[in-house]
């Protein structure tokens, strides 16, 4: 073998190198940082029988003691609600949407404050296009709670990864603000 | 170092860079082109009071306002439908159903019309096995619309990837039918 | 090139190889065997206007032909019930529970009984913090069935997998016993 041949063989080898521990090593880095993080409020108001023209979701479900124009007793459990609320870039209702959270919740226990979500941010702004899907359960009186991104579109294509909710603001059972830190580890 | 066993080397290295290049090569394939296409329609006939024997959908909830015979004023707010809908390969409803899209969809908005899916395709056929889940946002007057899909079992073990919907026929608001072409990016 | 020099590409070229190897077995084995194993029983005991006090879920939608005390006929059709149900190790209702399995269930065929299921197990336990989430569809009378698991928090963070539900008993409509398995195939 001539000196120049095995030259060949060390650079190739240096190239199949970089791409084996690039391989492995966004495999490692991607269970620890996000590959991307974004921040959002949005701002839910329940239909309350006074408040149509603001009313930004509404009761759609109760149990057979409820209605659906107040929250239930016994922890709302049964209360399913279905919401189209607006997201914005910070904690103010009246700033220009950027996207609407759309989706339902739904109170998921007699005993406790608890909640189980499903909803979607939908974007359709300069910014971002598509959506991004959630899924979990909400222990509502947690200071932070996480749930899961499960799938998006466009922008989001295929992504996956954690949300942190944070209630920033409520008044009585009619309005609340959640502020959500959104990390996904995977970004396609 | 004798021609031999650096001869041997090579040959090691050759097949190392295969497996390199394959597995980089792949991740970025998979961003780009589906590892499985399928394409489906599914027909939804609405319970309106009169059409008892031949529905396969029926509204479980509403806002305060409405009621589950007839789908609510403001774009349907807040209409929880569940359905059990037949999967055709073509777009005769008349087709021998190949499946069974089974689910939830529910109007989420006073101002448009827009949709909150969660549903399965349920295969039990010679050709498929298993099921597909769904989950996202479906403007519906959108000529397509991606929603995503979260998982799946038997056949389609572990799946993931983005279904195109596209609104192929409608009549009132009893029945409508949509074609569903299935891009699947993650296969195992 | 010296022996030397050759003997230190022989070793660089050796990790390559278990890296290259390595990544490539982890995906294939992924495919098959899973990262964790996990089964848990979980108890529903059903509102039906007489047992406020035990009831773990209660119906909150129903059919136009329905109500909300009593589960409806063809095959509880359009039912949706939202449960708080206790997990449980071995298949005891009085045993200590390790967590909540939170979310609904909703019959969603009239031709035979049929379920779509999204819901989480919620731990916060010493053995298991945070939550797995699933989604899917339940043909109820099957032995076993398979839904997935679409994502997790804390300890099970960003998993996927497949659950297999098998009805370990059931008393009526009032209670049933489900006993899981989870298998995850992605583990973070």
């Amino acid at each position: 073998m001539s000196a120049k041949s095995c030259l060949a063989l060390a650079i190739i080898l240096y190239f199949c190198l970089l791409q084996c521990f690039a391989a492995s090593g966004s495999t490692r880095k991607a269970k620890i940082i996000p590959c991307k993080t974004l921040v959002f409020y949005f701002h839910d108001i329940l239909y309350n029988g006074h408040n149509a023209r603001n009313a930004t979701a509404v009761i759609v479900g109760a149990p057979a003691w409820g209605n659906r124009t107040i929250l239930a007793g016994q922890f709302h459990f049964g209360n399913l609600v279905v919401f189209d609320d607006p997201i914005t870039l910070d904690n103010n209702l009246h700033s220009t949407p950027v996207g609407r959270a759309q989706g339902f919740y739904m109170y998921d226990s007699k005993e406790i404050f608890t909640a189980w979500l499903g909803f979607s941010f939908v974007f359709n702004s300069t910014k971002h296009k598509g959506s991004i899907h959630f899924a979990g359960a909400d222990p509502v009186l947690n200071k932070t709670k996480d749930i899961s991104v499960i799938g998006g579109t466009g922008d989001f294509f295929m992504t996956r990864g954690v949300a942190t909710i944070m209630t920033d603001a409520f008044e009585g059972t009619v309005y609340f603000r959640l502020r959500v830190e959104i990390n996904l580890y995977e970004c396609w």
